[in-house]
């Protein structure tokens, strides 16, 4: 199910950065789940991961190239996650980057691998290194969109999101595609994501840019608590545009930090929205925090709550549940005189008691919308934060019922 | 659904335990949904109460009552939570306490108030109110099994369990009964537990016993991970027997913590089997940690994880998912090269992947059954911990998306 996925945008192509997908037969005959993407020379690479102990072979690989240098190409594949493997999934992943690098005549160290899809299978290295030849044929910078569906697991939508914005009088790009529905609770991390922009900006910048946009949006996503073992993002900057390079501290460069941000938060919110069996995104506010810390803590107790995604799911305006996960969220010394909670503008609690003026018809009406803002005031503080999750339905057990079956 | 929960064992009356139920009409008519119990002078009472920071107001009364002295009755109303209600919560709990002190001639502090069901409704007090009188009229100490049935909520059966032993030459009786089954992740007490003996001791080693049987039993469980507001437990002892007064450090106090910590656990594991929506009851035991807290820690990941128990649901032996809920607990260096995991007798992760001679069939086997173990061996110390939990059906979100409805 899918709350107001957009269509997949048209994707703005970026310069020095192009895309082939193809199918290797991994999952299903026919379905597309072997992507490639090539980096111009030039371009420069960073990328953040899981922080899962058990992080997949393709992880640990990618992070040993990319401390080797600058990729020249980066290779997907969907349908195995190749994690949970040991040593032999970490050859098989070699096996695979020396394939690649032989037909593109590179080294395997230029080579970035990544995989998603079910734990503890071993990776059918061969159908992959068979099928390399054809996604090095599609590549072109006009992939995108192939490439949004090329990468999917469970999701029922490709997602995508791009902007384009003037560094002087240059148009500068920055387009992005992500996967992921299930075990969303990225932490530090994403699952897949792939973002490129033609701009040129150092190495240290980017990742600065990368980090910062990342605990913005994908680091306030919750589907089900379940942080994956393969999440990644990772942002390439090409230097291919016609814009001078961005130095840190200058208005060009906030421009395009601001981008970045939007991108990886559009990225982010179209994983909620396609969250396994969601029915309604939801929004998770708290203000008037001590500190950003606690705000969190509470969003992800109200997020992560069973009780409150099966009342989200029903269209239950059962605030109860909500009160009484702000009061197991930890916090010392909270005063739940001083607590208000909303539903968009409707105040549902206020001195720690059901507010005077709600009304359950008001509660219905915005339980009623596909989307919606649980909004918790702490009246201790001046700190906020936001988190966005969906809810828990019938589809959520289904689909992770019958995953592997 | 019930995994495998016994059907409600003959209680043990305890001599100086009276027991009356009856229906005030609080959820639907003719259902039982109130219960008095009256204890004989001399006995002494302790009780461990929830953490939630929005506790209900019989929680906040009971707490007040129980600091003036002993309590002569306790009221326990299932229907209505009186959570969320603020100072007319207050207000209708002590109306309530009032009514039964003027109808039994004792004062209003000696009354102990609990309530379960609905979160942030008004409590009905007339209707309980006007009902006292009829379930007085119950009281006796054969009202053991009435009473268990008349504290359910989304429960499907009724939970209690029992003990007699000897003490010298004189048997000491242990009964007691407990409620919950959703909202169950009880932190420091429990869903409503009430338990009576005819042993003598003082109060301190009273407290000191129920405290650390919590700890072992309730303290150990969870459904959906959400701390209810009215979670208590409530440990009697009448003196009405005729074994002589227990002292810390003898034998005798030995036996009895045992006993009681054994019925501690079979109403706590009666919980979990009683999940709501539960079809399988599983022990997630994890060894050889740093420390019981880092045990713990790994052990409620598991539980709490939607993807772990929508697989246990399907019979599915998806061991990656375990994996990776190890992988994210939490633990600094966790070396995953030391990690096992084990379904009952079959080791499915050795090294940090697949075990060698795991097979599916052999898993296949294991999650057919209706009660099983996951047992996690860390590698890096001799601490060990154990907590009970079910797994996520379609009735979980079934029971909870109707549950107001």
């Amino acid at each position: 199910m899918v709350v107001r996925n957009q269509v997949l945008p048209e994707l703005h192509p970026v310069s020095g950065f192009s895309l082939g997908t193809t199918s290797a037969g991994i999952k299903q005959p026919g379905r597309s789940d072997l992507v490639v993407m090539g980096l111009a020379a030039g371009s420069r690479c960073v990328a953040v991961f899981t922080r899962n102990a058990f992080c997949a072979a393709p992880v640990t690989l990618a992070r040993e190239h990319l401390e080797q240098g600058q990729p020249a190409y980066l290779m997907i594949n969907t349908g195995n996650a190749n994690a949970g493997t040991g040593e032999s999934g970490l050859r098989d992943a070699r096996r695979c980057c020396e394939a690649l690098a032989s037909l593109a005549s590179c080294t395997p160290y230029e080579v970035l691998p990544f995989s998603t899809g079910v734990i503890g299978e071993p990776l059918p290295a061969d159908k992959i290194i068979t099928a390399l030849p054809a996604a090095l044929a599609q590549l072109g910078e006009d992939g995108w969109g192939e490439a949004a569906r090329g990468i999917l697991t469970t999701d029922t939508v490709a997602k995508g999101a791009t902007r384009q914005f003037n560094i002087g009088d240059q148009v500068v790009t920055i387009t992005g595609i992500a996967k992921g529905s299930g075990m969303i609770r990225p932490d530090m991390a994403t699952m897949l994501a792939f973002i490129a922009t033609d701009a040129s900006l150092d190495q240290p910048a980017l990742q600065r840019c990368l980090s910062a946009a990342v605990e913005q949006s994908f680091n306030r996503i919750t589907v089900d608590g379940d942080t994956s073992t393969n999440d990644a993002c990772v942002l390439i900057a090409t230097a291919a545009g016609q814009a001078p390079a961005l130095q840190p501290g200058t208005g060009d460069y906030d421009t395009f930090h601001a981008a970045l941000a939007e991108v990886c938060v559009e990225l982010a919110q179209a994983i909620v929205r396609d969250g396994e069996g969601a029915t309604r995104f939801v929004a998770v506010e708290v203000d008037g925090g001590a500190s950003r810390e606690e705000c969190l803590q509470v969003a992800y107790t109200i997020a992560h709550s069973p009780l409150v995604k099966t009342a989200l799911f029903a269209g239950d305006p059962n605030w109860g549940r909500i009160l009484a996960a702000v009061g197991r969220a930890g916090l010392p010394d909270l005063d739940i005189e001083a607590v208000e909670i909303y539903l968009d503008e409707v105040c549902i609690v206020r001195r720690g008691a059901r507010a005077a003026d709600y009304t359950e018809a008001a509660g219905q009406v915005v339980m009623g919308r596909d989307e919606l803002t649980i909004r918790v005031v702490l009246g201790r503080g001046s700190s906020r934060d936001v988190v966005w999750t969906c809810d828990f339905s019938y589809d959520y057990v289904r689909i992770n019922a019958e995953y592997r079956t």
